[in-house]
């Protein structure tokens, strides 16, 4: 079937030879930041969606599942989280997730692109609910830079929520900045990154995770959960810790739609074809 | 961007607003079944690909999780299973996967489509290997039929691996197909049937699940797999016990590209918005 393309967004995975398309009914946004072209689209299926140079970066119907991923494994695999860094992460769906823990008290987000930001807090306004709770602190400066000037021992998480490693975003893939990421965390401190489709990218989960252990981070465990709008509808997460062991097993104590319990544990299985690294 | 609709392949899910496209490079094969439209391509990543009536049934690339996920956390469940029959899976990648198991001694194969497995044989030959096994019968009938004339205590195990719930298909959805499965199923017998996508059909699977229930069989368990090329990217089983117990921690000691003792358990993890009734 063909697609009458004036009403369909559609991203291609060129490298993959496949593509994902969108029904849209309506552009709601469009601008050139100073970075990158942001676009917001009124979807038939999928609520809003935005669009970063081109790529699906988030929609209604299933950011949930990415940004509890992001989060809360990260978070109650630490005894006792109180100061977390989110680098990237401009559409403050992790900031929301992680605000949702009370023992948090800081949360400083750091993205680039004040642009991003802005475009969220107008069209998803669910995911900048929490913007303005008096533990959080956004930034609009470079990732790299502001990791590499924090103080030793100021973070007890480290998040990156970053775009695919391309461009600039290649940096928040480097052992210099993973190392960075180890020189500001807590001794018992976590540090996790998004690492792309398990089918698609397997070299450069088995790349990111090799520059953890590197720099010095204890171990390193993959997350894996499904993702409908990212390349090959599955994703993945890299969490590395500073410290010796994952705190296990602490009771889940807040609302959510994908996370629980069973899914903690169940998103750390790794599947056979990934076992060789992970 | 735009696709040269020339150079792909488009399935679009008009209730849920988006497509997924696969880059192809030439149409091996076309033919209108007794029953179906066949169609098989090359695609330029995911390998062959085969449709029927335009849908993607499975590509090269990304079945293996599929047919894994559609026999082993089954035959693991059951305690020693010797007769299996599956309904459907004219592809046989469901058949391979179960041969796997060195004491199952009887694997009834029952399609209707006989095109479908010559189809097969000719572009999909690794997942016709073990077709020639002297433990497999492979019939080209009416499944329902075939369930509702078997015998009692036929079977240990019965695999649905059937086309979305549209036209024929949809009885093999139904309550009297489950009851004449749990009727052909052995006391600890277990029946799986693939159930769609979390994410754009809770609501079916939902109704299968309690379809089962109301049929007589003990429990129900959702098993959730990523599958690229199905709608959403994400996929379920629903697995039924006609006895009070599945089998737990049997080690997996057949070789595969996903399922593992791990994924296995990870399987059965349920969402948080899944939970109301799995």
């Amino acid at each position: 079937m063909k697609l009458n393309t004036d009403k369909w967004f559609t991203e291609i995975y060129p490298e993959d030879g496949c593509a994902l398309s969108l029904e849209v009914s309506e552009k709601l946004h469009q601008e050139q930041t100073e970075f990158q072209s942001l676009e917001v689209y009124q979807t038939t299926a999928f609520g809003k969606l935005m669009l970063l140079d081109g790529c699906i970066m988030l929609t209604d119907r299933d950011n949930f599942i990415y940004h509890e991923m992001m989060t809360h494994p990260a978070l109650y695999s630490h005894p006792n989280p109180k100061r977390v860094l989110i680098i990237g992460g401009g559409d403050c769906g992790c900031l929301r997730e992680v605000l949702k823990h009370q023992d948090v008290n800081h949360v400083h987000q750091v993205d680039l692109d004040e642009a991003v930001t802005r475009a969220s807090e107008k069209y998803f306004p669910d995911l900048c609910e929490s913007n303005n709770d008096s533990r959080a602190v956004l930034s609009f400066t470079d990732g790299v830079e502001f990791v590499e000037n924090a103080e030793a021992d100021s973070y007890d998480l480290i998040i990156i929520d970053s775009v695919d490693p391309v461009g600039q975003a290649a940096r928040l893939y480097s052992e210099d900045f993973y190392r960075a990421c180890f020189n500001a965390l807590a001794d018992d401190g976590i540090m996790i990154a998004q690492s792309e489709s398990p089918l698609f990218h397997k070299s450069l989960i088995e790349s990111m995770q090799s520059r953890m252990v590197n720099v010095g981070y204890k171990s390193v465990t993959s997350l894996f959960f499904p993702q409908c709008t990212y390349p090959s509808g599955w994703w993945s997460a890299s969490m590395a810790l500073k410290g010796n062991k994952a705190t296990e097993n602490r009771k889940v104590d807040i609302e959510t739609k994908y996370y629980n319990n069973d899914i903690h544990q169940a998103a750390q299985a790794v599947p056979q074809f990934m076992r060789n690294f992970a």
